[in-house]
C-alpha cells in the first residue's frame, strides 16, 4: 500500500488534524515522511529480511550473533531518526507525533518484522525511562534513539509467563542506588546481540515477598555492560528454535547478581513498566497491520503475473481475472487497510492520552487489546490468504508468503495472548472500570457515524455498535460467576472487534472508490460476525465443564 | 483420540453396518484393528516424523535421499498390510472395506503425514491400475501393496496446475504397446526416493492436439526402472524448499523420452486417473482429520501439565482449569471428531459407490470436496489452536504443534485448491448435475435426522439443511452469469460445509456425554456460520470488479 494511502488513512483519523497542526505538519509533509519510510523499508529492510530468515541467529562463545547486515541497518535507522521519531527532541528524538511513527512503522514492520523487534523494545524502553527515571533517561534515551545502545523488556520466567505475580527473580539492595538482580528470564527478544555497544534490560524483579504478588515487584535498568566498561553478570542460556521470527533472537537469560538501578518506585514495577508494555502492544498492532498490508500486496502482485485458466482456446489469463481470486484479494486488502486505520487511531489516542485527554485515555485502553489481538489474527489470516493465492508457489520458500505466515503467528501469543486480551477487555475494561472506556469509545464512534457522509455504511456500523453495547450491558448485569464470564471473554472480545472494525470500515469509505468497496465488503459480513460473537457469549457454561 | 472412539464413530456411520457384515467384521474386530494401527503409529511413525522434519530430503547425485528410517518404515507398513488394506486379496491387499483403511489411516496421518504421502499415491495408484489396466495391475498391484514398489501421480506442469487442459507433456507411440513420454512435471510427491526398488509414475501426457484440451490426454504408467532393469529417462530437476512437509520430497521431474505403457483408453487419461484423484482427495480429508485429532490431543495433554495462574496465594493450577482454555479445547476436539465422522462417511460411500450403489456415488461426489477442503482448513485451524494453547512453547520447535501447522497448510492447496473445490461443488455438483448429488445427500440426511434420538440437535441440523437447500435453489434458478456464480462458489461451499458439519455433529451426539457436548457446541454456532456463508453468496458482484 502506498505512502499516499497510509497518509490518507491517517488524515481520516479523528483527532489527527489537531495533532498535525500542533506539530506543524501539513498533509504533504506526512506523505513525504511516509514516502521516505517506505523507500528505506524497500531498499534496506526488505532485502535484509529474507536473508535473515534463512541465516537466523546463533549463540557463539556465549554471545548472540545476528544476521549479516543487521548492525548496519540498525545504525542507519538510528541515524535517520526512525528508531524513536516520537521521542522528545531533548532526549534525542524528533518530537513527532506517535501517529507518524506508527504510520511509518507499517512499512518497516511489513518489510522486516523480526528485525524491527529491536526497534520496538528500544523505543518503548526510552519512553519508559523518560517517564519514570528522567536522570537515567538523560544518559540512556539519546543513545537508544540513535541505536548506539538498545533496550529489552524482561518479564517472563519459566514459571511465570502470563502470571506476572509469580515472578521470582530477586533484587537485593546494594546501597548507593545499586541493586543486585538474580534469576532466570525467558522470551527476551534481542536479549543479547552484536549490533550495539550496550543493552539495557528493563527487568521486573521482586523486592518484596512472594505473597505480595505483583505489588512486590520493582523495575530495574540492568545494563549488559556496566558504567566502568566491564560486563555485568548476565548469561545467555540459549536462544529458542522457533516456527518463524528467525531474524529475532529469543533469549533465555540468567541474571546472576547483575547490577542495576531501580526505575520508578519500589513495589510499583509493573505499573511503571506499563507504559512500555502499552507501547509494545501498540507495536504488535503495527506488526499485524504491516505484515497484512505486505502480504496482501504480494498476493495482488502475484495474481497479476501468474497466468492460469481462461478459455481453453485462448492464451491463459492472469489469475487476477478469476472472480474467486478477486474475492480473496478484496478480503485481504480490506482487512489490511482496516488494521492500518485502527493502529492509526490507537496511536492518535495514545498521544492525546499522554497530553492529558481523559476521554482519549479511556478510548486508548479500549482500543489497544483489539489492535493487539486482531492485528495478530488478521495478519496471520492475510498471510495464509497470500499463501493460498500463490498456491503451490506460496507453500515454497521461493516466495515470502510462508515467511509472513510464520512470523505473524507469534503476534497473538507474545505481549499477552488472545486469552489474556479477552480477559483484560471484559474483566478490567468493562466490568472493573464499569464500562467507562466503552462509553468513551461509544461517544466518539457515534459522533463519527452521525457525521459520516456514507449514510448506508454508517447505519450498518451503528447497528453493530448497538448490538455490542447491548451485549456489554447484558454481561455487566448478568450476575454471572467469574468462571462463567471468563468462558465468554473471547466472544466479548470478538463482538468488540466487530463493532470497532465496522467503524473503521466506514472510515475507509472516505478513501474514494476502492475504499468504499472495502467498506461495503467488510460491512457485508458484520452481522454474521456479530451473531457468531454473541453466540460465543451465550454458550451454555456447562459445555465447558464437559472437556475431559 | 482412542481407537475405541474412532471405532465408535465408524459404527455410527450410516451404511457401515452392512459393509462390516459383508466383510465379516464384528465391532470388536474393528476396534482391535484400529488399536493395532494406533500402536504402529505411536511406535514407528511418530518418532520418525519429528526427525524427518528436521533432516528433510536432499538430492544427491541426481537421486532423492529420504530421512533415516523411512525405508524400514515403508517395509514395515507394507509387510503388515497397512499400505493397501482395501485392495482385493488377489492383488496383494487384505480385501478390507475402505472405511477400515481410512479409520486406520487417521492414526498414521496424524503421526507422520509427510511420510504417509508415499502410502497415499502408492495405494491410489494400485486401485487405478486394477480398475483400468488389470494386466499391468497383476504385476504392479502386489508390489505396490507390499511397498516393494511405489507409485506417484504426475499431473501438474509449470504452466498447467489447476488448468489440466493445458498439459503439454507429449506421448509418442513407439509401437508394441510402448510410448515415449517427454515433458516437465512438477509438484510430484515422492517423485524419486531411495525407499523401494521401483517407482511407477502415473503420468498424464498429450496424445492428441493442444486444441483437444483434456480430451487429448492419455494416462501412462512410466516406471523409473524399465523391465530390463535399466533406468528410464526421467531426471530429477530439483526438490522444492517448503514451509512444511519436509519429510516428503516434492519433485520437479523431467521426462526425456521415458518409456511407458498406456493405462486405459487414449484420450481418456483424465477420466481414467479420476479414480486415483478421488482416492487422493479422500486421503487429504484423512490427513486433515488425522492432524486435527493429533493436534487437539497435544493441546489437551499440555493443558493438563502446564501450571500457570490460579489464586496467587495457592500453587499454580493446570491451565486446563481456565475456562478460556477449555473453550479452545472444546472447539478443537469437537472439530477434529467431526472431521473423523465425515471421512468415515466418505469412505463408506466410496465403497458403496464402487459396489454399484448409484445413490452412494452421488453422495460421495457431494461429500468429497467438503472432506477435502474442510479437512485441510480445520486441520490448519486446530494446529494453530494447539500452538495458541501451548503459547510461547507452541511457537518453538520443542513441541510438534508448529510442525502440524506447517504440514497442514498444504492440504487446501494440493489436490485442488479451495477455489477449485468451490468451483467443482457449485458448477459441477450443483448446476451441471442439476442438484442430483445434493438431492442424494439430502435424502440420506433427512432420514438420519428423522431417526435420531437427539431431537433438539437434529432439529438444528435440519434447519441448516433447509437453509442450504434454499440457497442451492436460489443459485440454480438465479440465472446469474458464470462470472457472478464463480464469485459466490466459496460461499456456497461453506454453506454446504455448515449443513454437512451440522449433520455430523448430530451423529457425534451418539458418542455419550462427551460427544453430546461436542454436538451442542458445534451446533451452537451453525446459524452464525450459515449466515456468513449466505452473505458470501449475496455479495454484490460489482464489489469484485473494484479490486485494482
Amino acid at each position: 500500500m502506498s505512502a499516499e494511502l497510509i497518509s490518507d488513512i491517517l488524515h481520516l483519523t479523528p483527532g489527527w488534524a489537531a495533532q498535525a497542526e500542533a506539530a506543524g505538519l501539513e498533509k504533504d509533509d506526512t506523505t513525504m515522511i511516509l514516502g521516505e519510510a517506505s523507500r528505506l523499508a524497500e531498499e534496506v529492510l526488505a532485502p535484509l529480511a529474507g536473508r535473515a530468515d534463512e541465516e537466523g541467529c546463533t549463540v557463539e562463545n556465549g554471545r548472540v550473533r545476528t544476521p549479516q547486515g543487521y548492525r548496519e541497518a540498525l545504525a542507519k535507522l538510528g541515524a535517520d531518526g526512525w528508531l524513536a521519531a516520537d521521542l522528545p527532541e531533548d532526549f534525542g528524538g524528533q518530537g513527532l507525533p506517535t501517529a507518524v511513527h506508527v504510520a511509518a512503522s507499517l512499512a518497516f514492520e511489513g518489510a522486516a518484522m523480526p528485525f524491527m523487534m529491536i526497534g520496538g523494545s528500544t523505543r518503548a524502553g526510552a519512553h519508559c525511562l523518560i517517564a519514570a527515571a528522567p536522570e537515567l533517561a538523560a544518559t540512556w534515551a539519546p543513545k537508544l534513539a540513535s541505536g548506539e545502545w538498545t533496550a529489552t523488556i524482561c518479564i517472563s520466567e519459566p514459571d511465570a509467563g502470563s502470571d506476572v505475580g509469580r515472578i521470582r527473580t530477586r533484587a537485593t539492595d546494594l546501597g548507593d542506588g545499586q541493586w543486585s538482580i538474580t534469576g532466570p528470564k525467558c522470551w527476551i527478544s534481542f536479549g543479547d546481540h552484536d549490533m550495539a555497544a550496550r543493552i539495557g534490560h528493563l527487568c521486573l524483579a521482586r523486592t518484596g515477598t512472594p505473597e505480595e504478588g505483583t505489588r512486590g515487584l520493582s523495575l530495574f535498568l540492568v545494563p549488559d555492560v556496566k558504567d566502568d566498561g566491564s560486563r555485568n553478570a548476565i548469561r545467555v542460556e540459549r536462544i529458542e528454535e522457533k516456527l518463524g521470527l528467525h531474524g529475532s533472537p529469543t533469549c533465555v537469560l540468567s541474571f546472576e547478581g547483575a547490577e542495576g538501578q531501580m526505575v520508578g518506585e519500589p513495589g510499583r514495577g509493573l505499573v511503571t513498566l506499563f507504559r512500555m508494555i502499552e507501547l509494545m502492544r501498540l507495536q504488535t498492532g503495527c506488526q499485524g497491520a504491516g505484515v497484512a498490508l505486505r502480504a496482501a500486496a504480494l498476493a495482488r502482485h502475484y495474481a497479476g503475473e501468474r497466468l492460469q485458466g481462461g478459455k481453453p482456446s485462448e492464451p491463459p489469463v492472469p489469475i487476477l481475472s478469476h472472480p474467486d481470486v478477486r474475492r480473496q484479494l478484496l478480503d485481504m486488502q480490506s482487512n489490511a487497510a482496516l488494521l492500518a486505520a485502527l493502529v492509526a487511531e490507537a496511536a492518535v489516542t495514545t498521544d492525546a492520552a499522554r497530553a492529558g485527554d481523559a476521554e482519549a485515555e479511556m478510548r486508548s485502553a479500549f482500543l489497544l487489546p483489539l489492535a493487539k489481538n486482531f492485528g495478530g489474527e488478521i495478519a496471520f489470516e492475510v498471510a495464509s490468504g497470500a499463501v493460498q493465492v500463490l498456491g503451490g508457489a506460496g507453500y515454497t520458500r521461493e516466495w515470502p508468503a510462508e515467511r509472513y505466515l510464520r512470523d505473524a503467528r507469534i503476534i497473538t501469543i507474545y505481549e499477552g495472548t488472545t486469552g489474556m486480551q479477552g480477559q483484560d477487555f471484559l474483566m478490567r475494561r468493562l466490568l472493573k472500570d464499569e464500562g467507562r472506556s466503552l462509553d468513551a469509545f461509544t461517544r466518539a464512534a457515534r459522533a463519527e457515524l452521525t457525521a459520516s457522509p456514507h449514510e448506508a455504511e454508517a447505519a450498518r456500523a451503528a447497528a453493530m455498535l448497538d448490538r455490542f453495547i447491548a451485549l456489554a450491558d447484558r454481561l455487566m448485569s448478568s450476575g454471572a460467576s467469574t468462571k462463567v464470564l471468563l468462558g465468554q471473554a473471547d466472544g466479548y472480545l470478538r463482538a468488540g472487534w466487530t463493532a470497532v472494525s465496522a467503524l473503521m470500515a466506514v472510515r475507509l469509505a472516505g478513501l474514494g472508490e476502492e475504499g468504499r468497496a472495502w467498506a461495503r465488503y467488510r460491512l457485508h459480513f458484520s452481522e454474521a460476525e456479530m451473531t457468531r460473537a454473541e453466540a460465543s457469549c451465550s454458550l451454555p457454561p456447562e459445555l465447558l465443564d464437559s472437556v475431559v
